[in-house]
């Protein structure tokens, strides 16, 4: 996901005229929407899937009541919008959910990432936007859902027509996806970033790891030690605030060990979605830089797709639908 | 750990003789002290172990600086005190830590769980006390800490001699502690009360659980298939959200099923524990039922021991040092 808020327009989007009106020199074909929990960005879309201008803030669905969604995405696409025409509006993620703008109901795989299925409609009281929000994927059984990853798969799935195998999510909440005569067949969610965020900043082990600085061969141990032994993880977490104590382990060393640890242990639960098949990681942080490193040295062929190209593709997918 | 907080004197504790003088009808022989991270409880003590008075507050060691803790103690042990003579004050838990009153470095084991090395004295500016601190123990390799259940596995010891065995401490970090020869010769810390208080409260699984009522058969099926499947708890955290958002889970039974997956999984890395060894659980609250609950559904007979009983008598042990 696209994590950098960025509130300024760019200079560039508008100009005065000679008469003193403001005039648009964005003018986009369609606008797009990624709405996530903490963030919101927009995009300026040609024809041609371009990216004309951009936008953002940290008005993210967890801090917006339905109401309030409206006026918080004018405020953002103000300047590219016309008075003589409707400009279609492709929303995804969290502006979806139940707690969202409007619910667009999940789509339960196997099934395309993205279709004209369940495609929300929402009626906007400015008439100058048709919004669309896209729907998320579940899964029965296990129960898991998904809600924005969806269309960075479309989108990759577009670039890589004939892929067939895992593409992996890293994040808050990563995702490890099966990919199969494009469609998504199943997947399966971690919540590894959270649990690391929570670890690190409120539990005990706060007192011995250090938000600062990266020890690259600690991270590297851990995770390898974690990928062959996932069942040993969580028994071993409070060692690290005992080796501080008793050993002064470095703070930094300890943070990358309990990151390696963490992000090891998903990747041995997960071995089935990497062990025999091909994988591609879409991320844009170095949190993806850190599935990688691990799976590179566990012999395993990693392709590395942009999250932000991934997006854009796919909601341009859903615009053309 | 005593847990309840209660900041009141007893109404018995003293009372106003015919010239209008406070008279200290609590005249202990010594005072014991249990000063945990968020709690801290006095006990003031005759010569032959019983509980004359008992006093608290919720001014743990994780609120106090160094200089705080004297004025703290004198505050809920003053009634006791008496000008012509110095009473022995011994204390445990966290106000022997590096963050506490004053350091008392670990005993490594193999050792007695309370002995008269490291035993800190800490001089007092009012001199009506004799100030003592126990330390706690330590394990070099995996490298383990505690702090105050050594107290209660002296306590559990001088009440239970000859005992053999795993003794198991439930609580916001957990203990497996094996005693063989009056020695504690290791132990194994896990982060499961933390990890429950942190998830069901603060990670997206909030939304999920409830904080009120309690699922008895969800809580032990969960139980008893992470003891199982050790391996399989972190993966299916997830489940949890998912199945709240597409089946309308209800909450009690989603915090009843976390519960149970957590201690479940502490359970089955914790195996070695209790497999073919007898065990021991102290613990005075409903957490020490759930893993009785747990184990006695798996065939496995426990004994279960007052968390109060059991520090009251460490410390007496201490005191006779």
């Amino acid at each position: 996901m696209i994590k950098s808020p960025n509130t300024e327009l760019s200079p560039s989007d508008h100009e005065t005229n000679f008469q003193g009106n403001v005039v648009n020199l964005v003018q986009p074909n369609w606008i797009g929407v990624d709405w996530g929990t903490t963030n919101v960005r927009v995009f300026a879309m040609s024809s041609d899937g371009r990216v004309l201008a951009e936008n953002g803030s940290n008005k993210g669905m967890g801090s917006l009541a339905p109401g309030d969604f409206e006026a918080v995405l004018l405020d953002l696409i103000q300047l590219w919008l016309s008075e003589d025409k409707v400009i279609p509006v492709i929303a995804c993620g969290m502006v979806g959910a139940r707690q969202g703008w409007k619910e667009a109901e999940y789509r339960l795989v196997p099934c395309l990432p993205v279709s004209d299925q369940g495609l929300m409609v929402v009626n906007t009281r400015d008439k100058r936007i048709s919004l669309h929000i896209l729907p998320g994927l579940s899964q029965r059984d296990p129960s898991d859902v998904m809600r924005g990853e969806e269309t960075q798969l479309a989108g990759f799935m577009k670039m890589n027509p004939r892929f067939q195998g895992t593409v992996c999510l890293p994040g808050t909440h990563s995702k490890w996806v099966s990919i199969s005569g494009q469609l998504v067949t199943g997947f399966k969610t971690f919540m590894t970033g959270e649990l690391f965020s929570l670890l690190s900043n409120q539990s005990i082990l706060r007192h011995s790891v250090n938000s600062e600085g990266w020890d690259v061969s600690a991270f590297l141990d851990a995770a390898l030690k974690s990928v062959e032994n996932p069942d040993k993880t969580m028994s071993e977490l409070f060692n690290l605030r005992a080796s501080s104590l008793l050993q002064n382990v470095d703070p930094v060393t300890a943070r990358s060990t309990l990151s390696g640890m963490l992000i090891g242990q998903e990747l041995g639960m997960a071995a089935d979605f990497w062990k025999k098949q091909t994988v591609a990681l879409i991320g844009a942080n170095e949190i993806a830089s850190l599935y990688a490193d691990t799976l590179v040295e566990l012999g395993i062929d990693v392709e590395m797709i942009d999250a932000k190209e991934a997006i854009l593709s796919g909601l341009s997918c859903a615009a053309k639908l």
